[in-house]
């Protein structure tokens, strides 16, 4: 009667909410069993050691700790956390990357990642505010309308405001990439809300030498299928030789007739929003505008795609993309393409993170000298500047292989704000709150005792009516998805 | 590169505060892999096959589901979630099973129901207010102190005052019962809350014909090492040859000076505690009184003791357990001294629900006959009258193999709720909230938008405090586990 093993207390209950890691985390999951006495756990170890040797990861656990860990980090209760705001309209395009970053990554320039961090908030606000419940008929929105989102996530700190919300479906059956409602009568079948567009107030745009406009992408882990369907599969970009990868053409660019939130693709919402506020901020009156571009993952991805069609659309404006995580998107002909446009790309990589080493990560990484051989035209290619994040770096983070917790956004977050250069160890100013990297995963050494993916609603929404029933409430009708909104957009006062 | 597929995105993230689950959750997990694609499923079907098998359950899907569940559901969520109280005070003995319910179970009497619940609905509250977060400096205790409990619950309707918490340690090792913080200045390093002592207030007192005096059992599911470990270890218990399982008896009884909370043992606690009501309103007011105990899962098995220890005690009280899902507990002389001291048990059980037949289910189901040629005088037996449920009865419930739902009491306390007899369907007028199924199981279909597993904590427990960081707040000191309060319990005014 030994059915029952505590080796397998690992397996656990589905968390929603969590749909954009399913694929890393299970696998996550399978690896990292801590008791290694059944036939999976040997299978997975197998297969933790095959995996970490083809990522090239180095797992020695974290060095040094600081005995004082937890009392460090409880000091830091009670401060605030972030460093203040400097005015960095001086050195704004340095900042943007005018120069590439060359001077300024490597120790990390305070001002820029203070930037970095702002743009990464933006991107993660779009995992924060996403519905990822299916047996809610939002499925696969936003849970707040733009006009709250910042303020609910504590991001009005920032000075940007959210002008408009960008929806994406795709015509190619992607796998795991939507998420769709269990109910019929669902707010959308078809599309996702894919991320935003914002713009600068008058003070931060003081603060930053110009009227910054912004898009965020939101991401999901692509899972391998993906990119095994997808390795060979190129659509071109453009009238050159550019081509990216078709899903995340497909993403970008899917519109139909048929549905509610995708009459226009994504591609089409974000420009015309961005024609918008370029025509107002900089023809009428008259400022000097930049357009930075961010997102994770697959967000990454969607940034850089978008970067390539604004850049073919305003020749003149200055177009960032700052990306975490993110996996290669296209071709070599499309990398000397955004070059020669001016597009800058800082891409920020964690070391130990495997999805930027995709798609190609066999091909790509070990294969590179059969190139000529095999004629690989589709060889994929990374763009732009690197900054590389290190999880050992940091002595709050835990060892061992972690797939979800090396590619969260968190953690992302989290190595910058303490990153000074490649030479050094953490910053001992770090202030931003250590507690958010555990949102959505494991990564934390025990000592801190933050509960692992603590990001969760209360009762998952359920509320105790005067009844003593538990029941889903009506969603505030101020953030039910509204089609016209999107459509008759009159912030700001511009009639369109 | 196909590491990742999708028949493994069941083996998700660990939830806390389900430890009580942990075992049967994860097999269940194991069986109902719905990709029965890769190896470990196939092996996990035959699994499942073998010990549907076993355990004689039967698995054909819920027929003829009345097409308007959701509304029927939705209809019922402007209602009171239960009957209005009867006056019972007419029929008490025989609700508490002075006749042995031989009359009021098949068609149950109504008010029986009522009254089954309520009793359910008090060990259930031992699961709610636990504190299972092992992050917790109070990880193993009560949430929040007793004043507060039934009220923070929603059960303060049932006119009952608890006047002590239960704590019990185990001086043998027990696999995964003792719920513990990771944290070096905790609470306890021994113990957990265990239940409580409760009375009626006045006015219940009027409704129900006499002071009733309930102990709560808290449970949790026994794993199957323990059952293999200990079905051969009996302890005896009495004068006569009445022996009890090892395990459960270790918890009831064991204590220590070197612990805060078990200086006295669970039993010598609870048997205070009674002795000191019974002596109040038996004693000095001249009130008729009642003992009526109460437990889930293991806590049905601690309930059975402590029967057993009162009935000793109190030879003129009348005594009744109601039990749910409780294994079996100690060998036949035992049995036949509970029926001689005049102890009621009524066992609640769910037909698919494995737990009951435990342990010794394969020698007691299957060996019976085989008992006179292998002399097994250890065989466990059960006692007492058996109110049997079965999930087919509920339109409500998902058909398939669900070891956790199964044993679920909430699982239970609904299909009481909707209980007519063994021959008629579901009642109708049932109007107990049916999304309490899903509080920490996945039971409700799907049509009824009720998420699974939803009993949780906002983001952990974790709040944002007025510098933007996450931190675990301090608990109320009104509700921080206090020795001293155990000791001198002066509520009602009575100076002990």
């Amino acid at each position: 009667m030994a059915l029952f093993t505590a080796s397998q207390n690992h397996f656990l209950a589905h968390e929603p909410g969590l749909n954009r890691f399913r694929v890393v985390r299970a696998q996550q999951h399978m690896l990292l069993l801590d008791h290694p006495k059944t036939k999976t756990a040997n299978r997975a170890t197998r297969l933790a050691e095959s995996l970490s040797h083809v990522l090239n990861l180095h797992l020695h656990p974290t060095s040094h700790k600081p005995l004082d860990l937890l009392s460090v980090h409880e000091e830091k209760h009670s401060t605030p956390t972030m460093s203040p705001r400097e005015n960095i309209s001086e050195k704004w395009r340095e900042i943007q990357g005018f120069s590439d970053w060359e001077e300024i990554l490597d120790p990390l320039d305070p001002w820029l990642r203070r930037e970095i961090v702002k743009y990464g908030e933006f991107a993660q606000a779009t995992y924060d505010a996403f519905d990822y419940d299916s047996f809610s008929e939002y499925c696969g929105s936003c849970r707040y309308n733009r006009s709250k989102l910042f303020e609910r996530l504590g991001l009005d700190k920032n000075g940007y405001t959210v002008t408009r919300y960008i929806y994406a479906m795709s015509h190619v059956e992607l796998p795991h990439w939507l998420e769709r409602s269990h109910v019929a009568d669902t707010w959308s079948k078809d599309s996702n809300w894919m991320g935003f567009v914002g713009v600068s107030d008058d003070e931060e745009t003081r603060r930053v030498g110009r009227r910054d406009i912004v898009v965020a992408w939101r991401g999901t882990v692509a899972p391998c299928e993906w990119y095994e369907d997808f390795q060979r599969k190129l659509d071109p970009i453009g009238h050159g030789d550019a081509k990216v990868e078709h899903g995340f053409q497909s993403i970008y660019r899917s519109k139909s007739e048929a549905t509610r939130y995708n009459k226009s693709s994504a591609s089409e919402q974000v420009m015309k929003e961005v024609t918008r506020l370029v025509k107002f901020y900089k023809e009428e009156k008259g400022e000097e505008v930049s357009i930075t571009i961010t997102g994770h993952s697959l967000g990454g991805a969607l940034a850089l795609l978008n970067a390539y069609e604004a850049a073919t659309t305003f020749l003149d404006l200055p177009i960032s993309v700052i990306s975490f995580g993110a996996p290669r998107v296209g071709n070599i002909a499309f990398k000397e393409e955004l070059h020669q446009m001016g597009v800058k790309l800082l891409r920020v990589v964690v070391k130990q993170d495997w999805v930027p080493k995709m798609p190609g990560l066999l091909f790509n990484e070990r294969l590179k000298m059969f190139d000529e051989l095999t004629g690989l035209e589709w060889v994929y290619t990374h763009v732009g500047a690197e900054l590389e994040l290190d999880v050992h770096s940091s002595p709050y983070l835990k060892g061992g292989l972690n797939l979800v917790g090396f590619h969260s956004l968190e953690t992302y977050l989290h190595l910058i704000d303490g990153y000074l250069s490649s030479e050094t160890l953490f910053r001992s100013e770090a202030r931003r709150d250590v507690a958010l990297v555990n949102k959505s995963c494991d990564m934390l050494v025990d000592e801190l005792r933050i509960p692992h993916s603590w990001y969760q609603l209360a009762n998952k929404g359920l509320v105790c009516n005067a009844h003593g029933r538990w029941v889903k409430p009506e969603r505030d009708p101020d953030d039910i998805p509204s089609h016209a909104c999107q459509v008759y957009n009159d912030h700001l006062g511009i009639v369109m």
